[in-house]
């Protein structure tokens, strides 16, 4: 048994029984007074000139309040990582989707037909699509001003790569190629602008990143950063694509220029073809290992399609470059990697990160190597895997670990010797493990920490402000439990107040993984000096000593006495009326030990805790049809400890699940720059049919760096799940596919081959 | 030259760009998604038992969403100072007004048209009007549990005035009649009510009182107070009238009961019948003076009519009773006060809450004696008024003083001496005093103090929260200048938050006179905190000690080196960046060094600061008609500092014009409980043409306990002026009307008597 009372706890959601019966108003659902619908006209054409555009028809239709083009915004060049961007294309359109113009008016029908008065002269011009092409020294630029296509090169480098794969037993060389797909999240992107009187702008938007986005859209829109506000309500889901976007951008410069509220929702063909899909990946990998499976050596080199401008492309390639080398005893690595412009759509994150597409192919890699030494792909992991209080070969400073665990749980679980050893035909079962962070200091130079504010009104309401984003993941419930854990009372007397940058703190937001790790942190810090001073108020009344004061069940008493006690309540009633009226209130921080890295080298350590995980997927093959089913997976992931189990089951299965939809049936199919299937008729995403019975297995290795011991799980879920699969379809066929998605087409025909080699 | 940069200067309100383009969102603005419109059905009798009250006609209405009638609230009798409410009439309407039931529909003619449908079978029973009525033995009862219709009785009584009366050279006895008069402020009294599916309420709604008022409408509702979050929003004008309503629990039971948020706005009318006017009383008084002019002793008897259920009639009889007792150096007073319920609209708080009734009859009283005494009043006054640090026959502590300065400057403004001696026909020239409160310890027993809260985000951002309510007085713009001033920025700079119970710190709201004193304490407490938090971050920047800091313009830097300085965002910036990204936050409060009353004698410091005034005005009557024209008028308060001394002005201005108002023009006129004259059209208040040029002078005592020495302004800014008013029309024309208003009718009525007289 646990020894607390709300963390730890399968808990529903502070929000569930709200959205359950749709109460929850969602970014789309926003109505202001006299708003306007805002739509973007994108250009049909992946690279092309424009001549002209006219908007003299779409201006005089009645009901179009505004009509915007380049001329209408500030004329700088911004982004969050490069400044590529701008709001509206000037003389050139980049890729197919990008803005060129876009309309007010009274409803989405007239905006619509708006969209359609507008005539833009285009003229196509030769355009580059995938990222290798687009290195040749002859491609077509999308960029003037960047030679070669190159958006960001990157290096790193530790110990004698080439001495340590001369010396290997063997080395193993592959090519993977990891696919693009789209988030797929539920409520598209958009948000609600609206300006007031000073000048000042407030937006409502489903962002990751409220505060940073803030500083982006100063710079985009030629404001100060404390012009803008961020309110972020409830929004459909993320999974890292939510982060800047230029439908934002122009609900708020036609909200400036009609001086009207203005709602700009993308339809779902828009945000398939603007969105910030992953990051389309070719990795060289060649991996050397000895005779006794210690690995050796990692070399590789990886391409990443940047798209048309950059979103976080540099940030995920580099990520993939070096990220999963801490998951193992490596001593001697080195990547490059290229984020390479391309004239498709701007690339951005998606759960994982970069990681999630380098452990595809590390965790191929070792299954092979495995194979070749004839050792249990467990055993090579073991051999491999590193341990808890290590330091890894980039200075990550690994606290608990139970990675280990985790592979010995998730094989008791899927009965993986028996699998293994008593195979069917073409029925496999594949491993795969992962790592990653929970929070990265090098992702904004300035700064890493959370940080939380505790009110406890005069009522004894407990309201808990932080600046970070939930994006459906559940984060509002993990920061209301580690606050109510804290402060002794239920999770229903915490009420988390939206964020809104006017109000919250500064928090940078919901990617990397860092939540319930560093926000979590924050949170659990506010709460510490709320206790702390009510425990002080607590005291006076009951004529006890500060330090012997204990609070639970929304009562505080001394120690060993809790027939004695005063309400939790009465006590916040005491401590504002003997303030004048004001609340108590705490503010918390937490700054986590960790480093910027090295600019060179990129050592130190980078997050104050690592999750690790290992996925186990069991398939059965179609020999006749190539189709694949998952039929039983277990995914188990060191997750220190789990505020909520019910919650961080929750996301391992629906990282299973997207990534299961990733390695087997998603894929955007670009042809000459234009999208095919941008719309979820063609764009197969799976369904619950698709879905096997997932067992989740929650390690928990009690992180000392956590809030109650808690790591991150956010992308660690879905991370392993495209190699455990792929490693299952090998198991079951002997066909090693290394480029996503892995469909039944591809696999007949390989099965084929092999057939006609044998 | 004032040594402040902010305070003490004439700086427009900070929303008065904002109202003046009519972008400022009203209660009655506000629309949110699916509201409905509610209105009420109001009964036509002042007194009638209900026998049947028949939705069904109205229910069937197509877009009629809710009926409510008694049957549908929480059967609780409530009320903010005795339990003799309910949101809606049960068994028995008590008076023209009383709220029988209400409907919500989809808009506001649908609203109307459903009240029609309503069939209401009413028996009317006989009522009672008048206060002294109400007391006579026989009188119908208004409520059968408050035998002989007193509401309330208060008495108090310090030395022997029978005695003093006995000793005395003379005694005046008069009785004086003020009448009700009604706030006429803009917007009229509404809500909107939004319950989500917690039941929680949200309720927007322009009230001086919103953390009371959520604890009254708690117990209203049959709700804990924490599921009650009161916002306040701009809203227009108050005057005291805005406390509780019934108008906005119908608007709750209404949305409750539909699931749909409701706005409730009182059509003007509605306003004119249920809303809170003014405490008529009969005020008969016994004022005995030496023959020196020191005032011996002071005898009243009150009885203020409380209306049919009791809104602060009885709190405002008793200040009535005692208040002014403190203008002078009384030694021995008694008073009795019954606040006596009547078939009338119930009465309420109005600028000067009781004090003005009693003011204009203690100052009449002083003019009458000044005059048998052959005695200038101002020396009359002279030689009474009581001084600096010196404390009032009920204890009341008097810090700064100004009061004599006040007649003095005055006397010079308005040529005094010349005009008294060189005295024309019909135009005469009269004075009065008073002297006020600047918060009330007596108002709420649990509790007394002021907070304030300020943050500074990390860009420097600064927001002000504070529990108190802007009725449009300027409170926000005297707040924000306090802060700023202390803070060293600017009055842009400065965002006061709306006040909202869910964020903002308890406060008692505004009521007598206590915002700049008290709130502005509070919130000067929380900027000192908060540049104490700056200046140390600021010292470290500099590398100096923390007490050389100094902040002016926007910068901080050490004293006497503005040379060397770093940015005020700047310093922002770095507070919040070392505090894991959270905003510095600065909670500040004040507990004014004052005494609960004894219960009994009532002896006690209830106010950390007490401001005085004196006004002089001048009229004109035409003997012929008997119209009365204000010529001049002189206004001198002691206002400890004016921290915006234009707004300041105003507030006197604002206060002459509705004293000049009620002392000639208003009234509501009843007739056997029927309210005559319930729009603007027939209730006449002063227009442009009515004002005379006034004169407001501000003395400036500099006040030990207020915020830069401020002290309240408010209501005495109103209470002399019937007194001054009426004593100028007896110096004018020998006639002493002691019962307001003074019409024309009135005046050419005693004219003749005079003249007959003769």
């Amino acid at each position: 048994m646990s020894e607390f009372r709300v963390v730890g706890k399968s808990l529903p959601q502070i929000d569930a029984l709200q959205k359950a019966i749709g109460e929850t108003r969602y970014v789309s659902d926003i109505t202001l007074p006299r708003m306007l619908y805002g739509r973007i006209l994108r250009s049909p054409y992946p690279h092309a000139r424009i001549r002209n555009i006219d908007v003299s028809r779409a201006e005089a239709l009645p009901g179009v309040k505004s009509v915007i083009t380049y001329a209408d915004t500030p004329a700088v060049r911004f982004g969050p990582r490069s400044e590529d961007w701008t709001i509206l294309a000037n003389t050139k359109a980049i890729f197919e989707g990008d803005e060129i113009a876009a309309v007010a008016a009274v409803d989405e029908d007239v905006a619509e037909e708006a969209l359609e008065l507008i005539t833009v002269d285009y003229e196509p011009i030769p355009g580059v699509f995938d990222p290798l092409d687009a290195m040749a020294p002859d491609a077509p630029l999308v960029h003037d001003d960047k030679p070669g296509n190159i958006a960001a090169e990157f290096s790193i480098q530790a110990g004698d790569v080439d001495d340590a794969l001369k010396r290997s037993h063997f080395v193993y060389e592959a090519r993977y190629f990891t696919n693009q797909v789209y988030q797929a999240y539920l409520e598209p992107m958009g948000a609600v602008a609206q300006t007031d009187i000073s000048g000042r702008l407030t937006l409502w938007v489903g962002t990751q990143i409220p505060n940073m986005m803030r500083m982006s859209y100063a710079k985009a829109l030629s404001m100060a950063p404390e012009d803008i506000r961020i309110v972020v309500p409830d929004y459909g889901g993320a999974f890292g694509a939510k982060m800047e976007n230029n439908s934002h951008l122009v609900a708020a410069v036609l909200a400036r220029k009609s001086g009207r509220p203005v709602k700009v929702i993308n339809p779902r063909q828009d945000d398939f073809l603007a969105g910030n899909p992953r990051v389309p990946m070719y990795i060289d990998i060649k991996l050397g290992v000895d005779s006794d499976g210690i690995l050796t050596g990692k070399d590789v080199k990886i391409v990443g399609g940047n798209g048309a401008r950059t979103v976080y492309g540099p940030a995920i390639v580099s990520t993939a470059c070096y990220r999963v080398d801490s998951l193992y005893r490596f001593k001697h690595v080195r990547a490059k990697g290229y984020t390479v412009y391309t004239n498709t759509i701007p690339t951005g994150c998606f759960r994982g990160f970069g990681n999630s597409q380098s452990t595809f192919a590390l965790e191929s890699s070792l299954d092979a190597i495995a194979e070749e030494l004839s050792m249990d792909p467990i055993e090579l992991r073991m051999k491999n895997a590193i341990g808890p209080n290590e330091v890894s070969v980039h200075g990550w400073k690994i606290g608990s670990n139970g990675l280990r665990e985790c592979m010995t749980r998730a094989a008791e679980s899927a009965q993986w010797s028996e699998k293994r050893s008593q195979k069917k035909p073409f029925r496999g079962i594949g491993l795969a493990c992962c790592n990653h962070v929970s929070g990265n200091r090098a992702f904004a130079r300035e700064f890493d920490g959370g940080s939380g504010i505790i009110r406890v009104g005069r009522d004894g309401r407990v309201t808990l402000y932080h600046g970070e984003s939930d994006m459906g993941q559940g984060q509002k419930t993990a920061f209301a439990q580690i606050a109510a854990e804290k402060l002794g009372i239920s999770l229903e007397q915490i009420e988390v107040a939206v964020v809104d940058t006017d109000v919250s703190p500064f928090g940078l937001g919901s990617f990397a993984t860092r939540g319930t790790t560093i926000g979590g942190n924050g949170v659990l810090s506010a709460a510490t000096e709320a206790f702390r001073q009510l425990a002080g108020v607590a005291a006076d009344m009951l004529e006890a000593n500060e330090d012997d004061i204990v609070a639970a069940n929304g009562k505080f008493f001394v120690k060993g006495s809790p027939e004695k006690y005063i309400l939790f309540k009465e006590v916040a009633n005491q401590a504002s009326t003997s303030r004048g009226g004001a609340p108590l209130i705490a503010v918390g921080s937490y700054i986590p030990p960790t480093q910027l890295p090295d600019p060179v080298t990129k050592y130190g350590n980078i997050s104050p805790a690592y999750p690790f995980g290992c996925h186990i997927a069991e398939v059965e093959v179609d020999p006749e049809t190539g189709e694949i089913t998952v039929v039983n997976f277990v995914a188990a992931h060191d997750v220190g400890r789990a505020i909520n189990p019910m919650a961080t089951e929750g996301q391992i299965e629906g990282g299973v699940v997207q990534g299961l939809g990733w390695t087997l049936m998603e894929k955007m199919v670009v042809e000459n720059g234009h999208l095919v299937n941008p719309s979820f008729l063609d764009y197969e995403i799976p369904g619950p049919l698709d879905v096997p019975k997932i067992t989740p297995l929650l390690i928990e290795s009690i992180e000392p760096e956590g809030p109650y011991g808690a790591k991150g799980i956010g992308e660690p879920a879905l991370n392993p799940s495209m190699a455990a699969i792929t490693n299952a379809i090998y198991n079951a066929t002997g066909v090693r596919i290394l480029a996503l998605p892995v469909t039944a087409e591809k696999l007949l025909s390989e099965l084929h081959k092999l057939s006609a080699n044998k």
